[in-house]
């Protein structure tokens, strides 16, 4: 088996740890940077992620085999074991025991350019720029927002940016998008539930920052969301689901004691 | 061409007017007060409601065909016509101009007992009962929550007691549910949406009500929930969809001025 390896700059020491385990093991045919701008077509059958969550999103978009993240400290959403679990990750890439976690993705277009998102696409000012006026219109209807920006999210993305800003929890196969406003004027805050075969447009009344997974790409004034047809895979250990990650990360609708949660 | 007129009772003079400008365009084969226990199995070929939402959703229950929905004061989510707009719905009925919005439901099965859906089913203490522990599980994962109690709504019921609690508006095709608890402790306040291919189980500590479309049913400790093969239809005129009702009903996502809301 030929895997490669990313990591993130301050994890160096853990993820030599990882390497200089699983080297003995299995084919180890790069050890990278993730903040380096590669894509690797083909020549390995899974990739390692060691770091956190935006580890993993940088992995998933530089490979099109499955990764499996390593975290340390605690688990996140995307990774399933910890620097110090690395023989049961042998044993498991050994007998190849994994669940596969599939998710389905979101295609950007802006006026000249593409992306592809796992979690989101956000439209939002810059924090000197004045509030904006935010149209989102689809086949269902159109809509109207005076906020600071606006978040199209796939269900992986609903555990992200917009939790944060007091959307739902969307299980990872609900084929459906999140749209959530930014400090939205006049109470419009919830988030709108949409079907992921909509093909979404934001239009903003300036243009303001365009943020693909949390990095900005570029200033433009409007954008078309849709499903992707590519899917990107998580491997996790047997046991690790959507709804353990969740209960693990943000303690919601963990298991309660009689006197707190567990 | 047949219908059949349910009323709310303190619309009974609208209702009287509605009655009398129908009768003479149409045959009209009932006009029964909505509070009555009946199935009308077939004999109508629509069946106008004259009152509120709640009007439409009984009248939705008693019969097998399309229902109208007339509304005095402003329009609801499930109206689409005022009382004083008789003249255009009966010209719609004359030439069959409407939008027909299908609605997906739910059934739900307690220990000894059936019932359909169109908004939610809630299980929820009494007011002088201590908070309950619920546990919600299915395919995906099993959630706890120690609250006052647990509503699993269809996109339908997003726009009624869920989204009082919190929960995001999800148009009506959406193919999900929405779980919300009711004033959960620590902080699991936000709800999850899930696949509408899913089966839901519901277990309360102790009995609790089981509240469907808002009428409390009966008592018990634990109830499924899954989508419901029968779909309902409403009747509304071209142009009045769901979005629009949201905007006019709620404010939501409504247009803004220069000054202010539209």
């Amino acid at each position: 088996m030929k895997i490669g390896i990313f990591y993130r700059t301050d994890y160096i020491n853990a993820a030599t740890q990882v390497y200089e385990n699983l080297k003995s093991h299995v084919e180890v045919v790069f050890f990278k940077d993730s903040s380096e701008k590669v894509f690797v077509e083909n020549g390995i059958d899974v990739a390692i992620s060691v770091g956190g969550d935006g580890t993993v999103l940088r992995a998933l978009k530089k490979v099109r085999c499955p990764v499996i993240g390593i975290k340390a400290g605690r688990l996140g959403f995307f990774s399933g074991y910890l620097v110090n679990e690395i023989d049961r990750l042998i044993e498991d890439l050994r007998t190849w025991n994994f669940t596969e976690d599939r998710r389905w993705t979101l295609r950007i277009e802006s006026e000249d350019n593409q992306y592809f998102a796992i979690n989101d696409a956000v439209l939002q000012k810059d924090v000197d720029q004045k509030i904006a006026d935010f149209v989102v219109s689809m086949k269902d209807g159109t809509f109207y927002y005076h906020a600071d920006g606006i978040v199209v999210s796939t269900p992986t993305g609903s555990s992200a940016y917009s939790l944060a800003l007091g959307g739902p929890i969307m299980l990872p196969n609900v084929e459906a998008f999140e749209i959530t406003p930014i400090a939205p004027q006049f109470l419009a805050t919830r988030s709108l539930v949409i079907p992921s075969s909509e093909r979404i447009n934001v239009n903003a009344s300036d243009p303001v920052n365009l943020v693909v997974d949390g990095d900005i790409v570029e200033r433009t004034k409007s954008i078309c969301v849709r499903k992707c047809t590519k899917n990107i895979v998580l491997l996790r250990p047997k046991g690790y689901d959507f709804s353990t990650s969740i209960k693990e990360k943000i303690g919601y609708g963990k298991m309660f004691l009689k006197n707190g949660i567990e």
